[in-house]
């Protein structure tokens, strides 16, 4: 008999699942339904930023696989527009209302991945609705402000959060010509950073023009014919000819709860290492989900393309009669705004003591290339050890052109629980063009190192 | 009593190690001398192809540290133009010949670190000393060449050896505008890839306007009043106005030799972990020396200048008192030729068969950044692993900006004996600036470990 299976989610999660399992199972064996509420399936939600600062040209480059290869080539009937209001775990069936006709319908499953990602933080402020005031949660939130910015002319925009998109986004406001504030509750841009490197992005920003406001909530939006006028905290009132949102996301877990499917404290899906829910035959993957986190030992909901990809593909290998986990993540991540690149993995200063470690910390300056090859860029290499063993908890890079992908070697260095003594020693790469003779990871490891021989073990 | 420590070789190795030695003793307890025969101490050897190439204004731009920052800063006695003749491990002496007035003498130690670095392959074959033919071992040699390049017009070159530095030094005469020959014996550039890999730069390089000349041995040259004309193969002959030997190293170890410390199988000299020759008091570092694969567990006599200030340091810490080991090495090394950028680590195909492994290998083409985001490059990944484990054994990447850097994640990988399938899960940066949603890492790992599944373990 074939069996169903029902996918909750268009993007990177749930086509991952699909993709996979249908690679591994033909239509005869298992009929795939997705199910998107959006205009867009498989697209790149990180790509938004670019999409708005006009370095990619139109919204179509961001589609990773149209909706017509999905049908046509993995015959896996993808929905658009089509939203699942409910999952009914009795009688395995979903409730979907088609937004194209207005059409609601029971689809019945065998199997079900529940993949409906995050959901943005809107403040719930007076004027939070206006017109001109955006979200880049998803791709028609990007295209909407990408109309806006074509067609409204606007000279003044305001960011509210100061996070990697808010960060991203405000870069893109900068390349359109716009006078661009950016404000967060927090003391420091990049709350998952120390505040010494988050405030050297503060510099940063205000050294590319950003308004950079910190510390203070924002209180409410003026408007004026229905369209923002302003965005007011306690102690200010910034004009505002438009207003973008990047206060992060939820996990999107009402379908899930609503059905019984258990939620973590983290409030993501709570799932095991082969992204099974609870619910036998009910899986979860993406921003919906809650994963481990291999240093804390703590559950944490990350919303990361990248681990939607994965997810999604651990999901589908497992559906498709094979065997694959997800381990957890170490916390990784990059973002650029302007020429500076920002990396971090692993804990932040904070998170180690929250989780019970003792901790030594390291910051080095250091230079991308060889001092005296043509293009070499300062960064700055933060390191954080366990003060007892020296173990590697967390890393974080700022710099320019060529620092931050080396946060990935650190990643790696995290995830196999080295210590700052033993990653001196590491292989690494050299040559002029790309490292001084020491790589910048291996000077702030070899500086660590000597800061945990000098205090570690003291007590 | 004041211990007395003699470093013959004054570049990375020799003077890391002092350095290091000096820093964690004073003056009072170790007196330190180094001998260096050269004009020039402590300087960048890998940068002598960017000074030729014109990217490095000037030789003193690649001098790490100066003399009079060991003399007075560090109390180290550094003597240049002084050459040790022998070692005579009875008496504990060295003989010294000072080549600024002729002056021999004899200089007495408690602790000898012996850092002599790699002596360059120069062929014996008629004309080779002719005048116009350069080695690129050292800062003289580069600053002669340098001089040739400037004061002499030449306008063709031939470079023998399309290694690392052949390479190099290839793109340093292409842009001084001179018409560039490339001649090696192997059939392929870079004989430390995959010949397939190898292809790939041999294509690139001609692209580049290189004549390439593979699987032919130079057997002499011609010269004309004293200075080189030409180069002969046993098929053809090239016109050269200057011949650039780019042939390797191998260990200079003639003073350790003749003094009786144990070299081994690979001609370097032999040290335990903590860089301790056979002979008690007596330390080796650098090109010297033969160190440990930790993938082939053999002995192996790689030059490296990374390595050589990585040994050094560790020589200069037990010296010092304290306590450091080198680890070895995984086979990791990056070179950059006009926009290609080559990396490899681990063992190449042929390496793993001779250490008695059947492999699996799998390479992708993807891109360094998302598809859709400005200046994304081209880059080939290739993984050689296991077949029955899945364990990466070696990985190699051919790319243009921001492709090579990426083998570092990969050194750590093959460092800690991951499996392909395991490193799906490894949690790296994505950005779209910075990588596709799936790095092209994971997704060699991913097509890597799919190839294992389907052929792993049958046979």
């Amino acid at each position: 008999m074939t069996e169903r299976l029902v996918v909750i989610g268009g993007d990177a999660a749930g086509m991952s699942a699909a993709s996979q399992a249908r690679n591994r199972r033909d239509s005869d064996d298992l009929r795939i339904v997705a199910f998107e509420k959006g205009e867009h399936a498989s697209y790149s939600a990180c790509g938004i930023p670019y999409l708005v600062g006009g370095q990619v040209p139109d919204a179509q480059a961001l589609i990773a696989r149209r909706p017509e290869v999905f049908r046509d080539e993995l015959d896996i009937d993808l929905r658009l527009r089509s939203e699942v209001t409910e999952i009914d775990l009795d009688r395995r069936t979903v409730a979907v209302c088609d937004h194209r006709d207005g059409r609601r319908y029971r689809e019945p499953f065998d199997q079900l991945v529940i993949a409906t990602g995050g959901l943005p933080h809107r403040p719930d402020l007076p004027g939070a609705k206006a017109g001109g005031v955006y979200g880049v949660q998803t791709l028609d939130d990007g295209v909407a402000l990408l109309r806006a910015l074509e067609t409204g002319r606007p000279r003044s925009a305001v960011v509210v959060g100061a996070g990697y998109i808010g960060l991203e986004m405000a870069e893109a406001l900068l390349r359109r010509g716009l006078e661009v504030s950016l404000v967060d509750a927090g003391e420091q841009p990049m709350g998952t950073l120390d505040p010494d490197m988050g405030s050297l992005i503060s510099d940063a920003l205000r050294a590319l023009g950003v308004k950079v406001v910190l510390g203070e909530s924002v209180e409410g939006f003026s408007e004026s014919g229905g369209r923002v006028t302003a965005v007011h905290t306690g102690s200010r009132s910034m004009q505002a000819d438009l207003v973008v949102l990047g206060l992060g996301t939820s996990p999107n877990t009402a379908l899930a709860e609503a059905a019984g499917v258990p939620v973590g404290d983290t409030s993501g899906i709570r799932t095991d290492r082969r992204m099974r829910t609870a619910i036998e035959g009910i899986w979860a993957a993406g921003d919906c989900v809650e994963t481990f986190h291999l240093v804390s030992r703590r559950p944490v909901a990350i919303a990361l393309g990248t681990h939607a990809n994965k997810q999604g593909r651990v999901v589908g290998i497992n559906i498709g009669g094979g065997y694959a986990g997800f381990p957890g993540v170490v916390g990784t991540a990059v973002s650029k705004i302007c020429e500076y690149e920002v990396a971090r993995t692993g804990l932040t200063t904070a998170e180690a003591a929250e989780a019970g470690f003792e901790t030594v910390e390291e910051t080095v300056k250091s230079s991308t290339r060889a001092g005296y090859y043509p293009g070499a860029r300062e960064m700055r290499t933060k390191m954080i050890a366990d003060r007892r063993t020296g173990r590697l908890l967390g890393a974080q890079i700022i710099g320019q052109e060529g620092a931050a992908k080396r946060i990935d070697t650190l990643a790696v260095a995290v995830w196999h629980e080295m210590t700052v003594e033993e990653m001196t020693g590491l292989d690494l790469s050299y040559a002029p063009p790309f490292a001084p003779v020491w790589d910048p990871v291996l000077i702030a490891a070899r500086k660590t190192a000597e800061r945990v021989e000098r205090l570690g073990g003291q007590g």
